[in-house]
């Protein structure tokens, strides 16, 4: 593959470095840089590991764009997820360049913008499909593609060292619910002109096979809707996922059923779709929650949130009966139309539970698609593109190895396949790709209003705490002659019963006391009484309990 | 179905009593009960669901036995899996009857009484397959079945009620590894003469089919350990699974390859196994991981735990670099005889890409087969045991409601197919069988030695502080005019790096002391005081940072 000559003008290199994005699902964000102009391919959050306790999302570090701020000319979006613009609103806090998408990621990226208060002050461009934009010595096309959101794109990145591909999260699907099918046409000339790399989704790179159609999922749930005639149904999706929604709008409208929609962030995006024109919505089909009761049971359809089974979500509330309009139960039918999240598996399962236990029918198999390419999309990609460097993108490390593993089978040289780490500073030109040094990259945790202030130390202590709890000891000292005036007193939380364990608490207090006081004799100072007494009670709650919750001595002078 | 006649004896009815393992995978525990005699059927525990932080296991609370023990004539254990068994040492402490199980079953349980020091004090009996023993008012007969651990038996329950047929947890394997296939002609036999109710295993109610032989999973191995002859050898898989370590020492002796085995559960469990003769080891092809290093890789296998991404086994360790003697990279082909668990697919990933990153092959995908029965097997179960009650167990609920309609389906009226909960007390005879009460059931949560000192109280208390840490406030006063004598202090853990947060801490710091001012100023009592203190820092922290630490006022008195 790729023996023909790619177009390039001598002279510098390409560098492509991801901030973001790799070993990882989500945070994408990569950077393109041609001498002094910089252009960045989305800017994503990725949402915590389960060991960031009590940690909402994180977001890159990008100390490399606020270093070379001057050359950065832009940002060009690829769609409207979260994993592509979520971290919009912190990053353009520091880095405040515009940003390019097409219409609908914008819509989305307008409501993030609105929330933080930065419409004023961030410059945003809307982009057709085929149209192509000027960034310093870039050109960036949009070509249009297939995915679970509407207006998704890939982007041709023209640069004087070549063309590089990237083709955002993608699909093929050659009867989309909505718009065209993806610009295979436009891939292929492409190809034809010599492309220097290609960065294609690697998030089903492990399954074989083609992804179906989106449109196979309106015709399950015609037979679903058909099954199910006499019960209310409600849908679980993805709030993202217009075409999903007008999929289960037209169902509900060919049923002769009233439509309404559940859950903060649906309600919000099928506002902006509908808006953009992006969903239609038959007249007198969409009802307000409040205004079900007037129809009866079984020409209803509830469209919610909560599909991965989270606790705050519409449909988990609807489940537990603390909903304010609506609760599930006998003579309703509940259609899971997605997939869990990996993670998500036990929470889902527990809401279908709760759901079967209170009398709703459950129906949560077959009734979703995924919105990535598979093997043979992966494979049709490369054999229009051509690529002289192929460099899988978006997954974890086992997904990224299984499409370097396809890049290689379709032929492309073991050399020019290149699995990057987020960081790496890749240069490359038709003749040579070698990665040449590393900029800092990095999760930024935000917790509440908090960015960047929770890092190792606070995450460290939160599991400590979580695990056994925090055992406090607090003594008042004599300022002059260190004389004990009171305490020490024991407090303690998440450890044990206090009220059922009050001979413990004693003891400790006692090993406590007797350290304290050996400690005073000897004249130790602060420091090390305080190691002394973590060491004794430590030991202590050890032998009597097999536990280590954190101990924390306070001392405080008169 | 069922339309004979069970032999009964006109009396009393026979009461089910599930104190545990309904709407739950894990903790199975049930109580039969005729008259003045009580058996028990399995004394399992239950891993700890996500939000029970910092426990290590669940046991089942076990009032109703402890209330009635002069009745309980005994425990009868239908294998040796921890969700049967692992309770054992914690509920005989409290109801210390004997305990009636097979070989290797038994071997297992002693292992668990060896380490809690109680062998000499329970008493044990080893029951072989078709015999038969007596216990108060009831006759239990252990019938062979397959699973995916060697000496699994279905219990046969006579009362003068009606024959009771509990499958425990089984599958059909017409071609086990070790022992022969599950007695269906017994069933057969059990069903012609009448049997009152089948208690089925519902965890693969939901799939259609037939389970695979674990032979099939040898000939993968065959065919795994041919393509990589040319690298050490690595397989993941779970402790207890005999059969699986079997076949992995037959594939490695084929290959002239040399087995050590790592990870001390795993260890345990085959030393009990072969010394019961539950698998037969080829001479000179078990060596010690420390000798490894004298045999050519090529020529090494090594199986581990961790199939489930345990970060402190085995696999992980080796994964990590932090393994004392193995460490995997380049060269090794590790190989997950396992699927993930629900919930431990984020972590199974996680090693798999750590192991990828350093080099090593792996293979995780079609290497297992489930120990539980599909549909297919569970209606050849009902249909030769042709109970007239049929009582899922043994699942979520999802997982009995799918073995009601199979139930349903084979012809049982709706009315006889009972789904019970946890704490039912079902009273059946051959004319009707009916829930007639509740006994007191939950969960006990074991944390390192305390059996149930931690509890909803202390879970709240680490959830909030895993959140957002804890902040505390200390203050001493003086004892007969309040005045303040050292503070207000703020300490703070889990909540912000406080080295960078000096200016925060310091305006919570004033916060706290202008409340505490005002509050002696007007002569507030310290339950006043504290509760004024939380109010005003929690609030201005929550204005702050959105963010709610737990917040602990700590007054001295001098």
């Amino acid at each position: 593959m790729s023996k023909k000559k790619t177009v390039t003008v001598p002279g510098s290199k390409l560098k492509i470095i991801p901030l973001g994005g790799l070993e990882q699902i989500g945070m994408n964000i990569t950077a393109f840089e041609y001498e002094d102009s910089i252009i960045v391919v989305d800017c994503g959050l990725a949402f915590p590991a389960d060991d960031m306790l009590g940690i909402d999302l994180v977001i890159p570090d990008v100390t490399y764009l606020k270093e070379n701020i001057d050359r950065v000319k832009g940002f060009v979006i690829t769609h409207g997820h979260e994993d592509h613009i979520g971290s919009i609103p912190y990053v353009l806090k520091d880095v405040n360049v515009p940003i390019y998408a097409t219409r609908l990621t914008m819509g989305l990226i307008e409501n993030k913008l609105t929330e933080h208060a930065m419409m004023d002050v961030v410059r945003r461009k809307v982009v057709k499909f085929g149209q192509t934009i000027t960034l310093g010595s870039f050109r960036v096309e949009f070509i249009r593609t297939n995915h679970s959101i509407v207006d998704a794109a890939a982007l041709a990145i023209y640069s004087p060292a070549g063309v590089v591909v990237h083709t955002g999260d993608f699909k093929v699907d050659y009867t989309p619910v909505f718009g065209d099918a993806i610009d295979l046409q436009r891939f292929a000339e492409l190809g034809r002109k010599g492309v220097l790399a290609l960065l294609c989704d690697s998030t089903n790179a492990e399954r074989p096979g083609f992804t179906p159609s989106e449109k196979t999922v309106g015709k399950t749930f015609d037979i679903l809707f058909e099954e199910h005639k006499d019960t209310r149904i409600l849908v679980a999706t993805f709030a993202s996922n217009v075409d999903r929604v007008q999929q289960i709008i037209n169902s509900a409208y060919k049923f002769g059923r009233k439509v309404a929609v559940e859950g903060r962030s649906m309600v919000n995006i099928i506002d902006v779709a509908q808006r953009l024109g992006c969903i239609k919505i038959p007249e007198n089909t969409l009802v307000d929650a409040d205004l079900l009761k007037t129809v009866p049971r079984e020409k209803q359809v509830i469209i919610t949130t909560g599909s991965q089974g989270e606790s705050m979500a519409a449909l988990s509330r609807m489940a537990e009966g603390t909903h304010r309009k609506i609760s599930v139960g006998a003579g309703d039918t509940v259609i899971f139309s997605s997939h869990p999240i990996p993670g998500n598996e036990k929470s889902v399962t527990k809401i279908i539970n709760r759901l079967l236990q209170k009398g709703a029918d459950v129906v949560f198999q077959d009734v979703h698609v995924s919105g990535h390419a598979c093997q043979e999309e992966i494979k049709l990609i490369y054999a229009l593109v051509q690529p002289r460097y192929s460099i899988p993108v978006h997954g974890e490390y086992k997904h990224l190895m299984a499409q370097a593993k396809l890049a290689r089978e379709l032929g492309i040289p073991k050399e020019r396949v290149l699995i990057l780490k987020s960081g790496d500073v890749l240069e490359l030109n038709e003749e040579e790709a070698v990665v040449t040094g590393q900029v800092p990259v990095g999760d930024i945790l935000v917790d509440g209003l908090g960015v960047g202030d929770v890092g190792n130390v606070v995450l460290r202590d939160r599991q400590h705490l979580a695990e056994d709890g925090v055992m406090i000891i607090v003594m008042t000292l004599q300022q002059y002659n260190g004389a004990l005036l009171a305490g020490p007193d024991l407090v303690s939380r998440g450890f044990v019963y206090v009220k059922e364990s009050d001979a413990l608490m004693e003891e400790a207090r006692l090993v406590a006391e007797e350290c304290l006081v050996d400690c005073l004799e000897r004249g130790a100072d602060w420091n090390r009484i305080k190691s002394a007494l973590k060491d004794a009670l430590s030991e202590f709650i050890w032998k009597k309990t097999k536990r280590r919750p954190m101990i924390l001595p306070i001392i405080q002078e008169v």
